[in-house]
């Protein structure tokens, strides 16, 4: 097949512009590849988009899914859903109808396939506010660091990027203008770096004094309404503030702005996947998979459903449950994928969704969306990308592995008191009611991603390739961990070794 | 009014954040205010805003529309459209059903009152993108300055942003390190510099080299796929391109993301608010004014329908006809005051929207939003902020006064001509039709915005007063120039000036 240049070499199977669809025409008998049978374990993203892929060529799939819908950790959640986690712990969703918030994967970058799916499937998308000029920096000291003046004072990233980027221009000003950097600058890229400098920080005379980026005292307005800007705070305040560390962040290739979210929620995403399919003509809900044996010439994979454990038999198996989850199920896979499948680690993280009865953050704040960053333990706070000027709307309150041994109460109660802290008692007045997850207690996830410690090893690479006519996928096979990207890459990568295989043995 | 607080002092009236609409309440016989008549001049923002804000305190208010609809400059052109120009020329909008591109103002940042308007009158918002890191810089070389290799290359912002960042970080770094700041630096500080500058330009060992930040020859994805990282140009590349000097647009108060539209275009805030004050019950459009007569206790108001002149008299007038419209009207105003309309000059400014058969920037270019800036005289693209992933799209080719006094044909062959530069032959082979609109040949309007030569003087502060009974409003009168917001807040202040006026002509 790699003479006929249908399949790429092995070396750099399916790269993510490389892709091309199994088809039914590339098999030498058609007929044959509409009789593959492949059980698909998990209907996550990556599970999906295998059945989905190759179905496209007339695979016949079937997908066992543990929970009672698609999507996996791609978890929107909404009034009425229901959590129970790996303590026996039961929180119901009491948002108002409408509201949600995604308790997994929340944003999708520019670049990544995931919305290249989204146009096939016709999801449509959104902005997702991941930096927005009005959001806030808050920094509080720490038994180690001491944060100057400007300590447990929230100031907005407009402010914030204004006073840093002044101040660092007025020192790249003058050293550029002074000749320390003479070694390094002819005298043409020196006067272009104080040009540039001058430009950048917005300096007068090579100073900076302040200007209307940071914003106003008084915002200029009509009639003799000029504005009042504010006087910025010292240079050393500006520099132990520690505000600058945060605004990378914002330059980073899947963090970048623009980022995009699914209309609706992310599980929009695998409904629409999950409908392409043919729904529960392909999937099988409440299904946990209880053992999975690779056969002389296929697989037959055993699983719990109403009560009752079922076999099925199929040509392959592409299992995409989570490594943690997947090593706890008996199977007669050879000791090194067991030993493989033991080695990612979970990563410890959730979300608390915080239900406010009046968007204060837009209409006292001017926050429209966006991400407050702290070094409080709740990480940040997210405004929602959706609802604008509405009336209630979801904030998520923190984001963090931080509260997943806390008592469902205490979550809410910890998170919102360091809300108070950067805006103040309405924090907690306004909130209505909330809801939290903490993925390592999520059944059937047992975390919110993995990963590979000391890097993508021999484990790693032994997963990439089948253990019998079982493959494995996911985001942990990728190098797009913890992002759905990371899923539909990989089923590609096992949907595209998996077709090679089977127009082989067709051709043979 | 003043003891009792329920005004302003004149000297700060009205700040954008002390509005307070007018109220029947606040005069002493309510009566008398509801019979108080005022014809507004113009349906534009400032107009229809006086008419809302009067209305709420029930004055009897009349608005006279030139056009044969409202908005104003806040034009979205759409199917079907028809515009003719200054000079006779008839052009027709043939973009498909549902397509359209904003032909005047086209963002609303964050803290502009204009969003409070959208809030109140159920105008939805989404986000407009005026900065993305796919977007471009394209800067070709003129004869006064040389960009260097660089020259005529389209860079992502997210690459030019990496690699300047990177060389300015490692100078800076370099600088506070070797002790070439020392007179302004504190150790500490030049230590908090020399971090500050490896996180900000994720430096290696002081050194940049290109990373992730800047984009991948070769993305990350699934299996073996790391990703490969490309070089970057050299020091003197970057700082010779002079894309540096680009960023900081994206930091200015009015500029800075998040920025937003209204869903379906930005007429839905005038189609707000003239539906709001009772539509055509209040509003007579195709209503050119033709004389405007301050009498002995009112004004008379002469205008043209249907090919006769007609006249209105009322107690009160508001005239937010632009000035260099009004000018040109037969008024009985103060010698002064016409002169001081004499004053502000036309912006010469214009746009073409180009109507794609493939949103090519989203599938090619992975581009969902934003604006290419080049030194070329487009000045920038506008790729669309809505109908994403979606099979045709709206791009807006210029923003620019040079392609005014040229044939609507060439306006398109030379917006085409230099975007082709930047994205290849797509740019002319996928156009399908394009409309133009040149704002100093646009009847009512003559021009995109004012200038006030010399600054705000004594002609603006005159036009700040009445003149008898005709007040003065619009984004000229105010320091938002060129924004909806100056509009409502020189709506909103004329609102309270005459308000308060009536109010004590009430007490007296």
């Amino acid at each position: 097949m790699e003479a006929l240049g249908l399949f790429a070499s092995p070396a750099d199977a399916a790269p993510a512009q490389g892709f091309a669809p199994p088809r039914a025409a590339d098999l030498p008998d058609a007929a044959r590849a509409r009789g593959t049978k492949v059980v698909i374990l998990g209907a996550g993203t990556a599970g999906l988009t295998a059945a989905y892929e190759l179905g496209k060529a007339g695979y016949d799939c079937t997908v066992l899914e543990a929970r009672d819908r698609p999507g996996g950790r791609a978890k929107t959640i909404r009034r009425g859903d229901r959590l129970t986690d790996t303590d026996g712990v039961t929180q119901v969703c009491r948002f108002d109808e409408g509201l949600y918030f995604n308790a997994g994967p929340a944003r999708i970058p520019n670049h990544h396939v995931t919305l290249d799916y989204c146009r096939e499937l016709g999801v449509a998308i959104e902005a997702l506010v991941n930096a927005n000029a009005e959001s806030l920096y808050f920094h509080e000291n720490t038994g180690t660091t001491d944060y100057g003046e400007l300590a447990s004072t929230a100031v907005t990233h407009r402010q914030a990027k204004a006073d840093v980027y002044g101040y660092i221009s007025e020192l790249l000003a003058q050293a550029a203008d002074q000749g320390a950097l003479d070694d390094v600058l002819s005298p043409a890229d020196a006067d272009r770096v104080v040009a540039f400098a001058q430009n950048f920080g917005g300096l007068s005379g090579g100073k900076y004094v302040g200007n209307g980026r940071r914003g106003y005292v008084d915002a200029p307005g009509a009639g003799h309404d000029a504005g009042v800007v504010g006087t910025p705070p010292s240079m050393t305040a500006i520099l132990q503030s520690q505000f600058g560390s945060r605004f990378s962040f914002e330059f980073g290739w899947d963090q970048a702005m623009m980022m995009w979210q699914p209309v609706g929620g992310m599980d929009r995403i695998s409904a629409a996947l999950a409908q392409a399919i043919g729904g529960r003509r392909r999937i099988t809900y409440d299904a946990p998979v209880t053992r999975i044996e690779n056969t002389a010439d296929g697989v037959r994979i055993s699983y719990r459903l109403n009560g009752r454990v079922r076999t099925i038999d199929a040509d392959y198996c592409i299992a995409t449950i989570p490594p943690m989850v997947l090593k706890n199920i008996p199977t007669n896979f050879s000791q090194t994928t067991k030993d493989a499948l033991a080695v990612p680690t979970a990563a410890n993280t959730g979300k608390i969704g915080l239900q406010y009865g009046r968007r204060w953050w837009e209409e006292d704040d001017k926050i429209f969306g966006g991400i407050t960053a702290t070094n409080m333990d709740i990480s940040g706070i997210w405004y929602p990308s959706s609802g604008f000027l509405g009336r209630k709307g979801v904030v998520v309150g923190y984001y963090s592995g931080s509260y997943t041994n806390l008592a469902v109460a205490d979550r809410e109660a910890r998170a919102v008191a360091q809300g108070v802290k950067i805006h103040g008692a309405k924090y907690r007045d306004e909130l209505e009611t909330s809801i939290s997850i903490a993925w390592p207690k999520e059944p059937y996830s047992l975390g919110g991603w993995v990963s590979w410690p000391g890097g993508r090893g021999a484990a790693y690479d032994h997963l990439l390739r089948p253990d019998g006519n079982t493959y494995f996928a996911g985001d942990h096979l990728s190098y797009l961990i913890a992002w759905q990207a990371g899923a539909f890459e990989s089923a590609r990568l096992a949907v595209t070794a998996l077709h090679e295989r089977v127009a082989a043995t067709a051709a043979a």
